[in-house]
């Protein structure tokens, strides 16, 4: 008889299953897991196969590193960010104001140490992590009011969350955490001013254009917003190196893919939302230095506190003082001429 | 006995060969391919063995595509628009003077329909191919003397080849093509006023600052370059699906990675080419906006002569429209600010 190949004995079948931290609703987000999930069956000729869930199907979509530390789940679709309640190191992981944009994070994250960082961190909760998808820059909200001057954020209810929250109330505005389903009837009622979310092609279906039309950008709290595929320890750890290999590469395809889809959907998406009356402002140059100013007090204030944060955050503003010296040479140069010269060359 | 897998059965060895275009000096460039062949190797177990080999081992650097339609090699990575002179439908599949940037670009070749209009165009050569890779935008090159008026460029040696060249000759400067041997020679001796190449990083190797200080930035000619990953048709129809979706996640990773280890190696090349005498400059405004007329119609010309370039275009030009008008909102409205927040905020 032919001998069996001891490599195909050894490939064994793998089932995992995965939550995203997102609904289907938001499909760019949902999606690049299903797509993560796609490419390692395909990758493996179907034997490793992790089965997606949207938000809420098998844990709270914010208990998805309570279920992995457990063990109760193998992996999760999820920003880091959401849980700087356990732990603010959680927080640069994901995004930061002021901080490197989304380009400038994936190089962080390879070769400034940012991924080492990041396990090192996630290590304390049983997980093992790649990063998996950006949304780019996001946003700045929807504002029921225009605002025009830094008097205007003092008392203003805004839905804005963590670190940037925090950010805020330096600027004299009022954070407000209410749960995803009550933001637009309270953007209605004026219980709350604005919210926050992500850019226009997930911002059409959250569909508060028509509850507080003044759209505002940047969203310098989140120059980029990168997801994590996260796993349990152990999970990653019986895995063979093929299927190691599998998830490092489906997940770095995901890092190129997902932030590709936002940029091609945003631009028809934003017209959308301004033929349906969005009104588009940038923020006036002195709250963005007041919002700097802010930024720097609070990080210094968070550095202190919590000596895991200290040592992500020096390795990350060191790197973000290159990066900007850097991007200003070439690439912004490039970008400030030729995106406005078919308007302004004549 | 035990039943043989059919699986493992149907999975063949397979070794290709396949050349760079660059040389192992340039590690970035050279090292993307390198990277790729090992991703393919350990996500097939082994069983899937791509041998690389830098320019000019197998065929001459400029020689890929030949040898791939020839079916005398299997792969190659290279710059598509190497081959302009056989058609310049190949140009824009690599960078376009003031065209989309690296994550534009990303964004075009996966969503845009650019993946399609490259493979249609490269099925004429009997190849296929994924992009694999970016350097990020490219410096504009290292002059003997400062550029400060259009005036100075009439005359001008530069070297400088492809579409470029010919936007050049419309500003009046001499495009001058002399082997890469030749380059530092030649400005050394005055036959050449000025070379461009990459950026910091490569450039440093190449050391140009020793015989012509003036560095000059941005590259509008490539605000973004593109490599590919090119494959003989018939080699690649003849892999099982999970091999080509090696080939496609590990090319989709080069995109991410090449990219972030130029944004990475760059500064510090930069600050070094600087404390060796280079002196930095940005383009004169009059430049480039005369840049950006002599591209159009150098543009128009180019798509009324190539009915094959024009369909590529109009769809790359249309995107284009999208993506500057989309970028300024967000990513632009944050990179002018934050960019320079540390010098101009206090």
């Amino acid at each position: 008889a032919l001998a069996t190949p001891a490599l195909a004995q050894s490939l064994p079948e793998v089932r995992w299953r995965c939550q995203s931290a997102f609904p289907r609703v938001f499909d760019i987000l949902y999606g690049t897991l299903e797509r993560i999930s796609a490419r390692v069956a395909q990758l493996t000729d179907g034997k490793f196969r992790i089965q997606t869930f949207p938000a809420g199907e098998v844990v709270g979509a914010l208990q998805i590193v309570d279920a992995l530390q457990q063990g109760s789940l193998e992996c999760g679709h999820t920003a880091s960010y959401y849980y700087i309640g356990k732990d603010t190191a959680f927080a640069p992981f994901t995004a930061y104001p002021f901080g490197l944009n989304t380009r400038q994070l994936t190089s962080w994250f390879r070769l400034g140490g940012g991924n080492d960082l990041a396990n090192e961190h996630f290590a304390d909760y049983n997980i093992v992590a790649r990063t998996a998808g950006d949304t780019g820059a996001q946003m700045g909200g929807w504002f029921r009011n225009e605002i025009t001057s830094l008097e205007q954020l003092r008392g203003l209810k805004f839905r804005i969350p963590g670190i940037p929250g925090q950010l805020f109330t330096r600027l004299g505005a009022v954070p407000t955490l209410i749960a995803p389903a009550d933001i637009y009837p309270s953007l209605e009622r004026g219980v709350i001013d604005a919210v926050e979310f992500v850019g226009p092609h997930d911002d059409e279906r959250a569909n508060y254009v028509r509850v507080a039309r003044f759209y505002y950008a940047p969203g310098f709290w989140e120059p980029g917003a990168r997801l994590h595929f996260m796993m349990n320890q152990r999970a990653w750890a019986a895995l063979p190196d093929s299927y190691k290999a599998a998830i490092d590469v489906a997940c770095a395809e995901a890092d190129t893919e997902m932030v590709a889809r936002y940029d091609a959907a945003n631009p028809p998406a934003l017209r959308r939302l301004i033929a349906a009356g969005a009104q588009l402002r940038f923020w006036p140059r002195p709250i963005m230095e007041a919002a700097w100013r802010a930024n720097e007090e609070v990080t210094a204030d968070l550095m202190q506190q919590n000596p895991k944060l200290r040592k992500i955050m020096e390795s990350y503003l060191r790197f973000r003082t290159e990066q900007f010296q850097w991007f200003r040479v070439a690439e912004n140069s490039f970008d400030n001429f030729a995106f406005s010269a078919a308007q302004t060359v004549r």
